[in-house]
């Protein structure tokens, strides 16, 4: 199924249909299609180009790997990412590759490299749901991320499956329409809570 | 001109094409067209749908607006930021609306915002360049942004516009190819500091 974006202003369709379901069809993702979502990836903006991200990536084709993935999942989300045929794992470098200070954008610049990543799996019919939901000290110890990076994101990826495969309470999120706040209450201009001109513009304002 | 990525993996032409240039026309950006690039941020994936973004906008239409935006750029930035007829300033809520908590994610899902308002930029012929280099505290000031949120990025958007029209350094690098980190540096799997083996398959390897 599709759950595209109930825009107000059109957006390029990559945009409006991606989307981050919890049903995964059982099939596996080619080699050379996650190839194509991590070189999205390493195209993203980053500070100074630091490019402060590590993706540790884990398929079905691997059992033993991706059972060590999937535990450091909290339960909720294990109860439907366990479907997805590839998980992974995104982890910023918190301080600068050229001088060792701290990079405050390190998360903001994986946050961009892992939006080119979902966006990239939207082209070729994939789909991809982060998650905050997971055990950072568990994913830390398993992996051996070294100090000085931070675990950030879980990923499941694949292609989208039928919502009638999961259970009730997820099933009824699947296909509830997707909300946002309106531009009115994010785009501001002059000073602070003074509503930009421009996000009237839109069809529903 | 453009500079689109030298990938290895073939990647959808809005991801390949996006770029951060310096160089800027003299061209207003139509309010609708602005609409929509914010229109893209509002749809990203954020930790509990909590959309932690906050855009401040200004365009030379409002020469006041645009000047008091300008004036938090760094000089380096100054130089050539000046020429774009949009400057917007990203910025971050800290802690979750929903329990006020603190938000690790934050600076996560701006990039994420960012990332999708910067390729819905690329898909409208516009283009955008973000920037680390601002003074927070001023801008903080300038727009009485409120504790609980953080000044991320500076944005400059517009029409792209001839190298020529730039300084002698940052004509150079304007013109230079883009550079990424391979694949295999940061697609790992199994343990910290194991290349991927997907990471082998692009057409560079």
């Amino acid at each position: 199924m599709e759950n595209p974006a109930t825009n107000d202003f059109p957006i390029h369709e990559l945009l409006r249909r991606r989307w981050s379901p919890r049903a995964f069809a059982d099939k596996r993702v080619p080699a050379a299609e996650l190839g194509s979502l991590f070189e999205a990836a390493r195209w993203a903006i980053s500070c100074y180009n630091d490019q402060p991200w590590v993706y540790l990536v884990a398929s079905k084709e691997n059992p033993e790997e991706y059972e060590r993935m999937l535990a450091i999942l909290i339960e909720w989300n294990k109860a439907w990412a366990a479907a997805a045929p590839v998980l992974a794992l995104s982890v910023a470098r918190t301080s600068f590759r050229h001088n060792g200070k701290p990079n405050r954008h390190a998360l903001h610049d994986v946050g961009a490299a892992s939006t080119s990543l979902a966006l990239e799996a939207t082209a070729r019919g994939l789909c991809t749901h982060q998650m905050g939901g997971f055990d950072a000290e568990k994913a830390r110890a398993t992996f051996r991320i070294p100090d000085g990076w931070e675990p950030v994101a879980a990923i499941a990826i694949g292609y989208p499956g039928d919502p009638a495969s999961l259970p009730e309470e997820l099933r009824r999120r699947e296909i509830e329409p997707r909300s946002r706040k309106p531009l009115s209450e994010f785009v501001m201009s002059g000073t602070w809570g003074n509503s930009a001109a421009l996000a009237a513009g839109g069809k529903k304002a």
